[in-house]
């Protein structure tokens, strides 16, 4: 039994650093797949469902120092459990692929590498809250520098999280590569440096043979 | 060594169902131990923090069924981890009084009794994300019909919680009873049926022994 004749891939998310090509990406898939006949949801975190997305507003929106590092965990494992319940589930119920752009790894790096133990804590967090993995993670894999500069070049509101900086996510990259190898079943890593097209081939070449 | 030789109360927090007179008396503690020269923070859950305040208007306002019970679980929680950074530890640690209007007792009640499991997850999420507990918990103990009578006779716009009836009013004093029993050196109770006067003169007896 190889990896790949795991449970059909019906919820795929999309992970990775800043400006990688993930939103490009998921649109992408979601494109090829419902030219394919697929009846897709496009979906993405932090958001998703109405009430995310409010807590989305709340937890992006003014001072990046307003919530420690362990309020927003709470915040957004919130916003992931309405999610979950009210766009994912039923999608999934229903026969629909979910594509999501980003899920539970982002926690894990972004708000996990923010300090000591906090990683283990969005880890039991997950485990008690959300309890849900993605059947199948594309893990858009990208050098910093060209991830910074694709980010900075696009016109975003929200850049709260891109001003880190490239020590963290040269630091979060790793952090993904890592969280790769701990769970090859799930998580697979494809290179996006090459052109758009490129990427959404290598994408799909993934995917198609996961889908049934 | 008794019970009241524990530790000395510098956060204490008041409880009971809705009506039962917590807002009252809290106000009538912040007054008495103000008058006898104490610094006192009078504070209240949901919010007591600028951001706890604004997740607690998330949670209150709209459609009762727009979050799931563990939705708002982890929203309550996130508010609480913000109030106790922003406003309890930051006055304990300059040597205040901190008097706070419902606890973290309020969401095993609230939450915990909404459905089968959900009391093991308020605990298990308590544990992991706040872990700080009041050093006195004045139980106002009350019965529904009372309660909802006083409740009802005043004006409040959040009425949410209050229009789960006395049936639900009934399972949580006796959970808010059971509590107490199971936590004999924290929690208090007093009868909250007499004069307001009255019950406030029971709280101080309570509380003045307790506080060095
Ligand atoms: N393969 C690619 N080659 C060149 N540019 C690309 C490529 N993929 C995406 N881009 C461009 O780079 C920018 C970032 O891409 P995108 O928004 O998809 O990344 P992201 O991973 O979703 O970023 P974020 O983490 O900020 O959400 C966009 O302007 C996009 O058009
Ligand atoms: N001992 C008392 N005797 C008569 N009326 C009282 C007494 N204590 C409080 N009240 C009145 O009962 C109403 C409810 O009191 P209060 O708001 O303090 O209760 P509460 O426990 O904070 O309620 P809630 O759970 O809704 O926040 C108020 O109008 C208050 O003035
Ligand atoms: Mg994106
Ligand atoms: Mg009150």
């Amino acid at each position: 039994m190889t990896a790949h004749a795991a449970a059909p891939a019906r919820f795929i998310s999309f992970e990775g650093i800043d400006g990688s090509g993930k939103s490009t990406q998921a649109r992408m898939l979601a494109d090829a797949l419902r030219a394919r006949g697929h009846d897709v949801v496009l979906t993405r975190e932090p958001g998703g469902s109405p009430g995310a997305e409010e807590i989305r507003r709340l937890v992006l929106e003014g001072d990046p120092d307003r919530w420690s590092p362990e309020t927003e965990i709470l915040l957004f494992t919130a916003a992931r459990r309405d999610h979950l319940e009210r766009t994912i589930r039923p999608a999934l119920a229903a026969g629909k692929i979910v594509i999501c752009d980003r899920f539970a790894d982002s926690t894990r790096m972004y708000q996990g590498l923010r300090g000591p133990g906090l990683r283990a804590q969005v880890d039991a967090l997950h485990d008690l809250m959300i309890g849900q993995e993605p059947d199948l993670t594309v893990l858009v894999d990208m050098d910093p520098e060209t991830g910074l500069a694709r980010a900075l070049g696009r016109n975003g509101g929200e850049e709260r999280f891109e001003t880190f900086g490239q020590d963290l996510q040269a630091r979060m990259r790793a952090g993904f590569l890592s969280l790769a190898a701990q769970n090859p079943q799930r998580i697979v890593t494809v290179n996006g440096a090459g052109d758009i097209d490129a990427v959404a081939a290598d994408i799909l070449a993934v995917v198609e043979p996961r889908l049934t």
